[in-house]
Parts: structure tokens; C-alpha cells; sequence
């Protein structure tokens, strides 16, 4: 019986999970990231949720896989974020296996959500497929043949960071133009804000699921607003939704994948993003060109990267038992 | 001794040439394509300088390796072009190992060409590399830990028509604002045009080169001018070279790759083609991301895709030779 642990640190929520040999959760213990305690904090929490998790159970636990919410080397387990200050050339593998005495292994939170996707969630079945992230950022994960594709640099698949259009504000990584600048829960959240200094009135029902003030307008609360049907909400939505449809094309058109998977909080709007979506596919695609690459919402909601963590602490484990090197 | 024959066809030349085991080339058989007559006109001149290259030679002949101009359906060994009059879904593989009494194998220009250059060429000691050719239009062929990455539909690489503009000409492929239509050889050429009929004492080199009249404007005249310093051919390729060098960020971010291969007849354009790239690529790229994407000409010019012929035919004899599955 392998039974393994699975982490994730996101920038908003982490997660400790115990997990069995056929990646169903067993336990679970959550919490909300602190925006103020630094590592050091997260660190505690990660050990001390883990060893609780351990405790609970008289199931054997051989391994541990972590996800992070930021750029990871994985060849060197190290987390490489120059956006999230104290996690920097951090060794988070080394670290697990230390505190926790368990083989472990991070990678970034867009190759676990496409990992956990393909094991266990709307990527089950398909050889080649891509994972698309769509919450304060855009990243996407890419399984081409059952295996991550990390890129020379570890940077494959910053689908946030492709230019598409020349005009557009500087985006968090300096460059212009960005698809992140465009359509991502910042941009979304951002142009909610636009639209409450300019005209509250057509806004109203985003400030009241908001708390009242501009400031405090979320992708989340535009999101909530549009499902219920708000006009100029959809709005919001369906213009995001038009730069995505022409990054999947791009997506399509460079991978032609058996399958792309749509997760983040942003992709739980459903049909009212993914509707626009195809529609501008339709505009921007080839109509003497089929392509069969299916387009589907992710099944693990939230817990796409922790299922992922899950599914590598599972081949860690497989790995010791056959004596495989790692 | 595995000697092999490797077939080119391609919408200007054509192509058949006899390759030793080292991938070196021995002999070789040129001629243009002829616009007018069709496929049995083809398949009747590869068929005549194949035995003829195959008399020529006392070396005995493994395999046949073809590369061909327009999309093929791998797994089935048969040309799936619509543009190309009377190519539909030809079986081309089994047309040469019939006529040619060889194991045969056939894969569209952009993966033979990128196969030819990782090889032979510049993608050499690479892992993962994209060759991609601009020439009348723009494709690209997709390496990943040594092995063509050709997606779900055969459609993998079709780089030439991700969309890049909300607006721009309708493509050959009847959708709106891909890349092809701001950056190819077609593209190159129309710009040409349009400079020739708006003002044509400013791009009288093109037009001298041309042979005189707008229509005969090609892209060749056009970068030929360019090389030579002429300005308005100059700022027409740079004006394409902005075009590329944001597809290239796209490529990179998504792929990652080790390596980009620049080929086709407009890549011959050198540095008046890659600096305004380079130029491009610093403006959109992030200043805070390092990526050590590498981006090279190829080396075998107009013979990578008959290079990478000989490459898939090597490898067929050398499967034919162990017994493997092919």
C-alpha cells in the first residue's frame, strides 16, 4: 500500500492531502496563504498540517510530491519565484524530505494541475494535452506523451507571457503586451474597477457581491455577477474570453493536442467564458481546416495541482519500491 | 552499407537525391515543379531520376524517404493537401515502395525539414527543436527528445496560421489575421506589389531585379534588393520581421525549446532578416525572464526537407536491418 502525501502552495490557499495508492483523497487540511508571514510560516503550517495528516491514519506513508505557485527548477527542486520575496533559489524538495523524512519532489503549480488532470481528472485517456490555469495569472501545463514538457529554461507553457498585441498595458513581467494584460482574474478584476469609477450604476451588482468599494472588486465577484446573468459583467467576461479563444487557436495550431483543460478560479464561470470562447474560434479558425483537439473544463476544480503533487509523490513511491533511480 | 534514396517534393522544386549511412550525399537529381502539368507528371519524374540515381550507383538501396510540400497524414502514409490539384489523398508511401521496390516512408516539408537540420544541420545536439521555414507560406516542424511532435490531426506546427491580429486579410485558409498574411514570402511579395503600384520610382531595384513589371515582383526580388541596401525593400522585410519575431516569443513561451531554426527562402535574408527579429523580440520580451532559447539559420538551406527524408529512410533501413516493427 503506498500511501503518499501532496502539498500545495498556491498565492491564496494552501493544501495538505493524504492520498492512496489510486490517487483518491483520503484527508485534507486547507488554510488561506498569509499575504503578511512570510516562508518561514508557510513552512510551519506545511509541517505541521502534514505530520497531523500522518498521524490520523495508521496507513503507511512513503512519499510526498508538493506543488508551487511560481516557477520551479525542477531539475534542481529548487522554487526559482523572483515575484514572491523569501521563496527565491529556495530548495522546497530538499526541505520536504528533510522536515518530513520522505522521499520528495515540487514542481510549479500549472505542470501539477495538468498532471493531475491527466491522471485523474478531464485529461483521463488522452496521450498529449495541455492545462491552461486561468486565476490571477495564465499558465498552462503540457503533457506531450505522458510526460511534463518543461523547456530548456523550465519556462514552457507561460501561455500569460505570449505577446498579442502591440498596443496594451505593461504586464507583472515587464513585457508588453502580454495575453495576462488581457484576460486573466487581474485583468478581469481590473476592468471591473474601470467600470465602477467610471459608471458605478451599470456596476452595481459586482460592488454589492464586492463589499461596496472598487477597490475591493475581484475577478471572483465580476464572475459571480456574470453567471447571474449582469450585463455588463458578461461583458468583461466575454472580452477575456475573446483573447483566450485566439490563445487556444494559437495553442491548437502549434500543439493540435487530443485535449486542453480549462482550470482556475476564472474557468469556473462556465459556459458564460467558455460560450465567447468558442465563438471567437469560430471567427479566428480555419474553415477548411478541422482540427479535433477538445476543449473541456477541468474536473478537479481547485485541486488540479494537488491531485498532480499526488500523482508524483505515487511515482516517487513506485520508483523506491522497484528500485528505479529517481 | 545502408545507401537510401530521399525525395523532395515541393511546390517550386523538386527533388531526389542518394544518401550514404553517414547521412552524407552522394548524388543528386534537380528540376522546378511544373505549375501546369499535375501529379502523374511528378510521379513519373521522381520515378525516372530515381532509377536513374539508383543505376548510377553500384551501392545497394535500402529505403526511400520522401518529403512532401503539403499536409500528410503520417500514420496512413498519404498526402492530405487541398490546395495541391489532384494530390488528395494520395497514398504516397505505398506509391513508392510499389514503384521503387523500397521500404518507404513519407512526412510532410516542416517536420522533414526540422528532422534534416536536428540531424545534419543546425539543430544538432539539441533536445528540443523547432525548424521553422518561411517561404511562399510559413509551417514549422516540432522535435521533442528526438521525435516529431506531429499532434492529434497531423496539424502539429501550423505556425503560419496562429492569428495575430483582430484584423488583416482573409488567409488561404479562409480564416482571418494568421500569421501568413503579415509574414511569408506571399506576404512579402504583395507588400512589394503594392509599393510597385502606389510608388513605383521607389522600389525600382525590386522591380529592375523583378524583370520590370509589378506583377513579377516575387519575394525574392524583394529580399534580394533588401540585401543589397535597397530601403523600401528593407523596410518591408523588417516590417514581416516584427510579425516573426513576435511569433517567436510565442514559440519560445510556450515551447521553450533549446533551439529555433530559421529556414525557407526568406530566412536567406540573413541579418536584415534576424535583427529586426532580435530588435522585436527585446521590445516584447520580458526584461525580468531569462530564456536561453537559442535562434540559428539552418545550414541546409533548401535541402534541409531532403536531408530529413534521408534521416526517415535511414532509420527504416536500419529498423528493416533489426527486425523492428516499423
Amino acid at each position: 500500500m503506498n500511501n503518499v502525501l501532496a502539498v500545495d502552495i498556491g498565492g491564496t490557499h494552501f493544501r495538505v492531502g493524504l492520498f492512496d495508492e489510486g490517487g483518491r483523497r483520503l484527508l485534507i487540511s486547507e488554510g488561506d496563504t498569509s499575504r503578511v508571514e512570510g516562508r518561514e510560516w508557510m513552512l510551519e503550517e506545511v509541517r505541521r498540517r502534514a505530520r497531523d495528516l500522518v498521524e490520523k491514519t495508521d496507513l503507511p506513508v512513503k512519499a510526498c510530491g508538493a506543488s508551487f505557485g511560481g516557477p520551479v527548477d525542477f531539475a534542481r527542486q529548487r522554487v526559482v519565484s523572483v515575484h514572491t520575496p523569501g521563496w527565491q533559489d529556495f530548495a522546497l524538495g530538499e526541505w520536504m524530505a528533510r522536515t518530513l523524512g520522505l522521499p520528495s519532489r515540487v514542481d510549479n503549480d500549472a505542470n501539477c494541475g495538468a498532471l493531475g488532470e491527466y491522471r485523474y481528472g478531464a485529461g483521463r485517456g488522452s496521450d498529449s494535452m495541455v492545462y491552461i490555469t486561468i486565476s490571477t495569472g495564465i499558465g498552462a501545463g503540457i503533457i506531450i506523451g505522458g510526460r511534463a514538457l518543461r523547456g530548456r529554461d523550465n519556462l514552457a507553457g507561460e501561455l500569460g507571457h505570449i505577446p498579442v498585441s502591440e498596443s496594451g498595458t505593461i504586464c507583472s513581467c515587464g513585457a508588453k503586451g502580454c495575453l495576462e494584460t488581457f484576460c486573466s482574474g487581474s485583468a478581469i478584476a481590473e476592468r471591473g474597477r474601470e467600470w465602477a469609477q467610471r459608471r458605478p450604476e451599470s456596476i452595481d451588482r459586482v460592488l454589492e457581491i464586492s463589499g461596496g468599494t472598487p477597490d475591493q472588486i475581484t475577478a471572483r465577484s465580476v464572475v459571480l455577477a456574470a453567471l447571474e446573468g449582469d450585463s455588463v459583467a458578461r461583458s468583461i467576461v466575454e472580452e477575456s474570453a475573446r483573447w483566450l479563444g485566439r490563445a487556444l487557436l494559437i495553442v491548437i495550431r502549434i500543439l493540435n493536442p487530443d485535449r486542453i483543460v480549462l482550470g482556475g478560479g476564472v474557468a469556473q464561470a462556465g459556459s458564460v467564458l467558455l460560450d465567447p470562447v468558442r465563438e471567437t474560434m469560430r471567427e479566428f479558425g480555419s474553415p477548411s481546416v478541422g482540427y479535433s483537439t477538445e476543449i473541456v473544463l477541468a474536473e478537479l476544480e481547485n485541486y488540479s495541482p494537488l491531485y498532480g503533487a499526488a500523482a508524483m509523490a505515487l511515482d516517487l513511491a513506485g520508483q523506491q519500491e522497484t528500485g528505479s533511480s529517481v
